[in-house]
């Protein structure tokens, strides 16, 4: 069974009211008088990093991306649970934890701590609380929307390029990523749809128009980007954690991001790219989950 | 770095104010009016289960043992997150999903699916919703109050050996543990202190005494076991998830318990077996995590 499969299968199960849709990985419920936004992601040595990557990094990025998962919730970081596999370079994992817990000023709650038998597995859970409601999800770009996007793609891309050539650049994009919590919750009250851009924009965008039952069209040239000269390349590289969102005509852009597109009646494409129809998602992004 | 000296470590970091033990992976914490209790538990194939086991035991195991830290909260469970590692037998992992979420009336809230790399990591994470505050903790017990437990210590064991040995005996109690989720809401509001006996009833307790600042007494002939002529087998053998809780005289008993001991000051040792002093956990219990 695959993971497609596997999707299928658990939308048999019993669910929770809040989990509309088990591939996008956050929840969303009441509880109490407020709103409270769960996520989580594992990332397993071999497949989401390398054995000899630096731990520190690995433990930032493990916080990053699933706080990224919040803010492109507007949700504001309570805490989190660590699932963690002992093994060698627990030091350096600890302090990266200290030094993404303190710059986002998030506190651990828990979690459960086993032994490896092999490749080493560490999931995080993130708890968060909506900073506004209706909390924005993937699946609300209206027609007439225009198509943003926050920071620079490929900057991940560059970082993690210098990190295996050794080249001495700058690899924090790739190394110890940004997660857009402040920008997600001034986001919020305005946008029609958000989600973060972990797996390249073009990728995440189709997702994003799939879900909205719309076809997004994109302007490249309009894509801020690392590289001019590898544009493409720098659209369908994942882990930049930007946030993708649709505005309404109007509507205040409260962050600094750049208009890339605009939201469609679905036509033959769910996404067209330059004024060419995209049919197929394989090739436009990564999936590093 | 081992278990013990990651969990020191962590304790350096930025804690959320509900992570007061992070041996005790459970986080109660204010959220709009209502109090929220999380737990995550982690199982590693050929550490905390089997590569030949049953996947739908496994999944009944996963989702059961992270209610029972919920029970011995007295909280509701609300959801649960899965991080589920693709590999063999996922439909049978799906069915025993299905039977446990279908049995405790959970849902699925979401979670992430990874490949394996090796040994599967499943990892599951459960909201719950306190139905009595304060939330009993294990750190409660008071001089005076009597120990009890719930139903009969050693089933687990005793259904691991008919697995074990094909002797065609009943192996449910170890397969597919129940989580004493009622029996946990039912005592909130009476116990002074409370935690599930997930690693033995001798070291659980141990335990309890020892957040408490107490000595525990308990009278192993008081003890219901499984096995009369196996007792300290039975009350050293993990998996029960049955709960342990401290009354104050006088206070009502809402389920069926059996009083098995008496907190005591704090004396010569954290606790007291048939009046013998135990200094040394080591035995007392089988670690499973």
């Amino acid at each position: 069974m695959n993971e497609a499969e596997f999707i299928a299968a658990l939308r048999r199960l019993p669910l929770h009211p809040a989990a509309r849709d088990l591939r996008d990985d956050v929840a969303v419920l009441e509880f109490g008088g407020e709103t409270l936004v769960l996520t989580q992601d594992t990332m397993v040595e071999g497949i989401h990093y390398l054995p000899d990557q630096d731990m520190g990094d690995v433990a930032w990025k493990l916080v990053a991306s699933n706080l990224s998962d919040l803010a492109a919730k507007g949700a504001q970081p309570v805490g989190v649970l660590l699932s963690y596999s002992l093994g060698d370079a627990t030091e350096a994992f600890v302090a990266g934890l200290e030094d993404v817990l303190a710059h986002y000023g998030v506190g651990l709650l828990g979690g459960d701590t086993v032994g490896a038998n092999g490749p080493r597995t560490l999931s995080l859970t993130a708890l968060g609380r909506a900073s506004h409601t209706p909390v924005p999800s993937r699946a609300g770009a209206q027609v007439g929307d225009g198509l943003y996007v926050t920071g620079t793609l490929g900057e991940a891309m560059l970082g993690f390029e210098a990190m295996r050539d050794g080249t001495g650049g700058d690899a924090a994009a790739y190394a110890r990523p940004m997660a857009r919590v402040a920008e997600g919750a001034l986001l919020a009250p305005n946008v029609s749809a958000m989600m973060d851009v972990s797996d390249g924009l073009l990728l995440d965008a189709f997702r994003m128009a799939e879900a909205s039952e719309v076809s997004l069209s994109i302007d490249t040239a309009a894509c801020p980007v690392a590289d001019p000269a590898r544009r493409m390349e720098c659209l369908t590289w994942g882990d930049d954690y930007e946030l993708l969102f649709a505005l309404p005509a109007g509507a205040q852009l409260p962050v600094k991001a750049a208009r890339i597109g605009t939201v469609e009646p679905l036509g033959f494409s769910a996404l067209f790219v330059d004024g060419e129809p995209v049919t197929n998602p394989q090739g436009l992004g990564y999936s590093h989950r």
